[in-house]
């Protein structure tokens, strides 16, 4: 595995009044940030990549992270939530409950 | 797991006259587009999904699909290579040799 651990981090950017939410406009660009200023202070960028993604279809949940190859799925995630995702997730193994997506269903309209 | 395989493509564009190479401008996005439109084809978009990304680093090889969760890197990747990756490795399981990645190495300055 070239990575212990490969974050994708939603950025997608939707047109003002979209009908969908959209990453971007609420703050998974900072979140992507905070991660990789997070990995380097903890010497981490050889084995866990923080990259960028587009829509990965959690719209609603938003900003939403993947990790691979785990496949864990956070939403909700902001900056001030990165340290303990990489102190908990990425270094003691153990993904951080109350940020996991809890459903894949679109939501009802 | 979420899907049974998902894909990321680069993307990323760099300014012109960039030191390094990057996917966009070795076609990238055609590559992607051609990811959308197999699989939809297949009937395959609930299980697999085809997502853009940002640097994946091994720009002077693009352009790069990493696949997960089983970690297969591609280089070189064309659009019309697609059809053999959908159907010798995420239909059957057996990884396109001749595209993967043989180095992970940056390239000699």
């Amino acid at each position: 595995m070239r990575y212990r651990h490969h974050l994708f981090i939603c950025e997608n950017r939707r047109p003002d009044g979209a009908p969908r939410p959209c990453c971007a406009g609420r703050g998974g660009e900072a979140v992507r940030k905070a991660f990789k200023d997070e990995l380097r202070r903890r010497g981490l960028q050889g084995e866990v990549r923080a990259n960028g993604a587009g829509c990965l279809d959690l719209c609603e949940q938003g900003p939403v992270v993947v990790v691979y190859p785990d496949g864990t799925w956070y939403v909700g995630v902001r900056p001030e939530d990165v340290a303990e995702i990489v102190e908990q997730h990425l270094i003691g193994g153990v993904p951080v409950a109350r940020l996991l997506a809890k459903t894949f269903a679109p939501p009802a309209r």
